[in-house]
């Protein structure tokens, strides 16, 4: 990685200070926060997902903790956790390993591992903890559980046939829902 | 760990939405999130080290990048992060870690692997990990690169002499640093 | 963290290399790894937990995917993971916490927390977060599901009464049988 | 991510004990272990990388703490760091996503993100973290630093010029050679 802030010439990107073009400095053509959510949003939705059914998936693994907890509660969490760059990049990032793993236009051995998707193969959990931990490492847990006991929509990706590969995208999904329990674990002790 | 919200006997914490206590649930006495920080910065002080010689390694490693950034930008960004309570937890637990094996009342071998700073020991690492990720993943090139360059206070922490431990204190705030710098990357961007 | 290999004054460890001590230099009083592990596995039984407790839990989660799994395999794979530094670093660590907790010699407000097994502190976890990656990502399903659902020894810590405190070492012991269900995996598999 | 050893269907994964193909069972192709590793040296030295030239990183980062740290035992270190599974699938991952960017074939906004290597996309810095700790987490100081100070192959890779995409691969090489730092580490003292 570049550092942040550090053009790809090693120019100071005082482009994103001053106005106008700086010349020989190509900076990323990045998104405004709006922007980049409605992408992901458009993205999960092409890949069969919806906030909606994140938010359903959150209640189930929360709702026994919190006897008052809503869906629209949780959706709201859920909408929150999409709007963090981290996760809109990892989104980004699995959702088209997917899509090129399906389109057979990734090189191999890597597709016919991402189609097998091989109980080995880690990368996609590795994404899916970046994604856990942007409320702190007590999203963890319900990561695993969510990971492993396929709630809702998880149990939906996994299941789908057809030559549909969701190998990034289930773990994403989980992790989404992970992040959200633990944002709406801490906003009810005050705080964090 | 238990579930965040469930009690110690798995009874559902209704104190927590109901008023008055409930006979036989013994909720964690939990500090308002003012008075958790207003603790981290005590016990940082009497450690030797102040916010303000934090803020003074971010402008150190981030004013590279941004040549406009000043050391109340930096501050108010170390501020922002040891109002987290993930922030909060690692500091409470490290510097006990490293205050007990100063005074020789941990059990051993641990206490002599603290006090010697151990090269093989990695928990101090681990758990700064969890501070530099507080906002995303770009964190941990600079704590990397703090860690080992000792900048700053990190540095003195480093070279003290006389008995005293400093084994999780530099690592954390080496994270503390890394994370207050991801912040302000992040906040320049626009969002995050 | 002191760079591995680098003495407290910044001398290089010749000691390590050359035979007789080097005056001046204090190297870290390292246990052979032999002994190590025996006072890991001491410490983890005068906490409640054997290795053969562990190994019934790896079993249970694993012998799903492999039908001739043993209690036996399991066993070594546990002993295996008993033999890794970061694991053993890990458990001298957490069970002094967990012990120093019990006897109320914590520093307060830490000392609290950590009786009350607080839902929102998440140190326990990042603790073993580091045990179940071992062997690699493929082990954070299995700790995130053992950790919820709290099989075996996993649960007779969570339940234990009359001032006993297993915050971390419950989380370190689901952390360890993950791993060991990673280790079978990837043998199974042939290699990695 | 399916359980490692779970098949596509959910059934188990009876073909990988029993000799002959078992009906409806599609079983990932997987490469013998010393045929991945082919795979993956190949790729690296497609993309610019030997082994050699990351061995003569890792001497240049631990040399300063094991005077009689010869180039040979660097490469050895290296050649452990490849035989990993989790290593080996990191860098299939990333120079695919490495090379489809340059070929402009990864969906946008992610191209662009990539070939600009924004410094606020941290997937590359997460899929590093893997790889840096297969050896435990005291490989965290080392990969922060050879990020950022970009010695040798590493800071090649960062200045190619004429479309060339290595944000992924940088980070990558970083984590291979602060790995296999830490697998030196772990062995002159014997263990680990």
């Amino acid at each position: 990685m570049r550092q942040p802030g550090q053009s790809r010439e090693g120019v100071r990107p005082v482009a994103q200070e001053a106005p106008g073009p700086v010349p020989g400095v190509v900076l990323p053509p990045r998104l405004l926060p709006g922007q980049m959510k409605a992408e992901v949003v458009r993205l999960l939705q092409s890949r069969g997902v919806t906030l909606e059914a994140i938010a359903q998936v959150v209640l189930a693994v929360q709702g026994h903790y919190f006897v008052n907890l809503t869906l629209e509660e949780c959706l709201l969490a859920v909408e929150a956790v999409v709007e963090k760059r981290e996760v809109q990049h990892a989104v980004l990032t699995g959702a088209a390993l997917d899509m090129l793993a399906e389109q057979r236009r990734l090189p191999e051995p890597l597709g016919a591992i991402l189609r097998a998707d091989d109980g080995l193969y880690g990368v996609d959990e590795v994404m899916a903890l970046a994604v856990t931990n942007i409320y702190g490492s007590i999203g963890l847990t319900n990561f695993g559980y969510l990971d492993k006991e396929k709630l809702g929509i998880i149990g939906e990706l996994n299941r789908r046939k057809g030559g549909q590969v969701h190998t990034f995208l289930d773990d994403l999904v989980a992790a989404i829902a992970a992040a959200a329990a633990a944002r709406i674990a801490h906003q009810r002790a005050g705080g964090g």
